[in-house]
């Protein structure tokens, strides 16, 4: 770790984010567990979900909300699903159990599907969908959380924004793996154009009477994100259409909370006063290839599905296609070789963890 | 049926259709088979994909593009998956009998998946995802479609509008039906405004160099779609996500074409000179609620779902918060009631199959 400069060796971040976790009192296993996949969200270069979200545990943890010596259990099962209860710990080790436990099921029955309720954050949703890649399998990641998003024609904030990540294996191509939230940017966004002293355009917010608005603070004033598509007319109610349907599979057929109901992560939005379930949900799937076809004739299919896509023509002033996944990946090569950069608040806030839990951040 | 005007009762127009579809050479059963789905498409307003359609498959026919008689086979099965060739007939055969098996496998093993390729347009994919009510199941289905679509930074055309339905049943509240193409409008929307003389506004079209374009023709020279999010700041790479999984899903998945190969159905696009599977490609799936949780639990939750977010508050100048079916349903309520009305142009089209088949369209 560099103490010059804000970039870091992964091994370095690895073992501090390990250490924070302990100090918490997740036990070596769980730490390990879930660094790795803050870590993942750093290497893709997706940095709204890397370290930065430590403090936000940290924060949780002091309030008593985050369980650090989780009971995880199956709460139903049947020869293709399962539901498991988190029992209110950190997201990603429910999330890693689920996705392996829906991976399980596809093993013996031709596809898995696991939904996991009483969890929180789990980072990125791109992890666990990959994590079948290694086993020929399509991988499905959804999770809900904090109510930001109002549906087309509401005033009101009702969801979130609901991510969804479908990874899917080629031979000679990398795989394709699409990670998205289902708005059109991200709550990171409105952050860094506040801090700019910038205003975010317009498609992208609403005030708290469901007028348009490009003001990047109106979040923290009872204002919305709106769902992809931005305005009706432009198609906002698929956006709501899509995002309903990820907090419908992860939260009610979970039973987590859903929709207003979920805890929210983001110091603004106070706790809703009814619960309707537990914690937040979420839902994996995996889906062997070869209950569909051979595993090798389709990675043969996948890899002319890129090529094709990857070579057609760019539009005026673009440079190429990109496949779901190029961006992360091409950013994973560069970051391993250069290092994690952090930007200058979250190197802050990893100096107050630092301090705060006695464990070295810089050495 | 009368001959004032363009409404029609929906049993002369179903056995209408029924008469076109043995004419051109379907059994008793296949042609009630189909019409069942024209005329849901008629019955929940969805208009672009009911009767008006019966002029595409005529052509279709009359190029020997459609097989009439078709031995549609189940060519690959798991416990909980399957693979069916359509046999290069009209979409809605096939895709019935694959929504029966997925429920069948669901039944049996919890959930059931099934790919169909070899298959044609199949008209609306909310239809399908509907038939998993009826059993306590949530239903998906997925189709891909004529190439109009280009994939964000892209100059070219190389994916259909991809449409996505999923159904979810409630208890007392009416079930939730998304059914969305994964473009902010419509193919349907262009002809309109293009009958009309009037622009489209910008975010759902580009010209053949990728340029921004609010010309309702342009599709016809060499102009695309774009995806839902319509421009790259405003989302549209989550949009060619979308619509990618679903091409994916459908077309690789299945042994179909997919992309740019799919055969096209509209007559401006000429057909690929290459083919890299069977026809087109759907996807189905069906999960019994129960295999997560009770199924009379679930439903309760469901009813609270959609009561909580049809009760947010309006935003500013709008009337209410809808609910995904909730327009299709209150259409099908007036509709059932009225009768069913076409434009004048689906009037004089069905007139002309009328003549031309010498089947009594009025009488």
């Amino acid at each position: 770790m560099s103490s010059e400069n804000n970039t870091h060796s992964y091994g370095r971040l690895f073992d501090f984010t390990v250490e924070v976790l302990k100090h918490m009192g997740f036990s070596q296993k769980d730490s390990e567990e879930c660094a790795v996949v803050f870590l993942a969200a750093e290497l893709r270069g997706i940095s709204t979900h890397g370290v930065i979200r430590l403090g936000d545990y940290c924060k949780l943890w002091e309030k008593g909300r985050i369980n650090t010596a989780p009971n995880i259990q199956i709460v139903h099962e049947s020869p293709c699903t399962a539901v498991i209860d988190g029992d209110g710990t950190i997201g990603m080790i429910p999330a890693r159990m689920a996705m392996r436990k829906a991976m399980e099921k596809a093993r013996n029955a031709g596809t898995g599907w696991v939904c996991v309720k009483n969890s929180c954050n789990f980072g990125i949703a791109g992890y666990y969908a990959m994590m079948a890649l290694e086993e020929d399998m399509i991988g499905i990641t959804m999770t809900n959380a904090s109510a930001l998003v109002a549906p087309t024609f509401s005033a009101e904030a009702m969801m979130g924004t609901n991510p969804l990540a479908i990874a899917i294996p080629a031979l000679s191509q990398p795989p394709y793996v699409a990670d998205f939230a289902t708005t059109p940017i991200t709550r990171g966004k409105f952050t860094l154009a506040a801090k700019k002293g910038e205003k975010i355009g317009f498609g992208f917010a609403q005030d708290k009477q469901g007028n348009p608005s490009d003001d990047p603070t109106i979040l923290e004033r009872g204002g919305s994100m709106l769902p992809l598509g931005g305005t009706r007319e432009h198609g906002s109610h698929k956006g709501f259409c899509l995002g309903s349907m990820v907090d419908i599979l992860t939260g009610v057929l979970s039973g987590a909370n859903f929709g207003p109901f979920v805890p929210p992560m983001v110091p603004y939005l106070s706790m809703p006063e009814n619960q309707v379930g537990k914690g937040l949900g979420h839902f994996f799937g995996a889906m062997r290839i070869d209950a569909f076809m051979p595993a090798a004739e389709f990675k043969q299919r996948m890899d002319l599905w890129i090529e094709t896509f990857r070579n057609a023509k760019p539009a005026n002033g673009c440079e190429k296609v990109l496949i779901p996944g190029d961006p992360e990946r091409e950013s994973e090569i560069r970051i391993r070789k250069e290092g994690i950069q952090l930007s200058p608040q979250v190197e802050k806030d990893m100096e107050e963890i630092s301090e705060k839990f006695g464990i070295p951040f810089r050495n």
